[in-house]
């Protein structure tokens, strides 16, 4: 498939994949987690090729990450809707915006910001422990293998993320 | 580019990528925050193409994601390392790692866990809200635009994620 640049979109989500990969799948669950479900709005809103976007949105579904729902029977036609696993893809890619919005914002500041609605706040949601609270950061923590490690996992290094040290259980 | 599967690797970070696309450069920094930092061991571990592999480091170092640091002067050979830019991608990663973890580990766990330096404990991550600490779960949040939005930015709908109630500042 051919490299296609997401430079000129004026969105940080947009700014991490020009830098780490090529991505339409994530840019159609971005604009599902907005509320986009019509094939046709996905397609103006992406400026994707009807055949790229379809392929795509054939394969979330086959993933299950998004689902198709009959809006109109004759002729049929479909809402792509996400699924429990498709929003729940929201973490990856408010990371992957919090990250191009330190790396790759504009001037002016971010184009997109998340409220919470509970407390009204415009808001950078943090890393925490889930055992002790605290904030996390990268160098507080480090990878270890888990219960499901075997050896096609990662092999494990000293490194910030990653130690060793523990091995296995 | 031709599609590579990654099903077959044990790891929920691959598992993610397997899912919603292709991306070798996402796979090079997480074996970096793993503490790689040789062409030959990248290669080894990732199984790709000297040339893909070549082409992913060669990016990487233009986006300022690794920097090279040279480790022997003759012939010329270099470590790649993570810059702070790169650094800064552990949240993303992270949050694939959760995401693969919690839709497709093996039956056993996960292969990968995460321990805080401080606390000791294996932990999950939990994301919250920088105002308030509260946890953030999807449907917790909106997105609305920032100072940095313009007419390229993606168009807010009502949605669980994403409401264009308060429009602009």
């Amino acid at each position: 498939m051919q490299r296609v640049s997401f430079r000129d979109m004026n969105c940080s989500v947009a700014q991490a994949l020009e830098v780490v990969g090529e991505w339409w799948s994530l840019l159609v669950v971005r604009d599902a987690l907005l509320g986009v479900t019509r094939f046709d709005d996905f397609h103006r809103r992406l400026g994707i090729s009807r055949n790229v976007l379809n392929d795509r949105l054939g394969r979330l579904v086959a993933e299950g990450v998004l689902e198709k729902v009959v809006y109109q029977h004759h002729p049929p036609r479909y809402d792509y809707v996400l699924t429990e696993k498709g929003r729940d893809l929201w973490e990856v890619l408010d990371a992957m915006r919090r990250w191009g919005d330190r790396w790759a914002a504009p001037p002016a500041g971010p184009p997109m910001e998340l409220v919470h609605r509970r407390c009204g706040h415009r808001t950078t949601p943090t890393l925490h422990c889930g055992e002790c609270g605290e904030v996390l950061r990268h160098g507080d923590v480090r990878l270890v293998h888990g219960p499901g490690a075997d050896d096609r996992s990662p092999q494990l290094r000293d490194s910030p993320v990653g130690s060793g040290a523990e091995g296995r259980r």
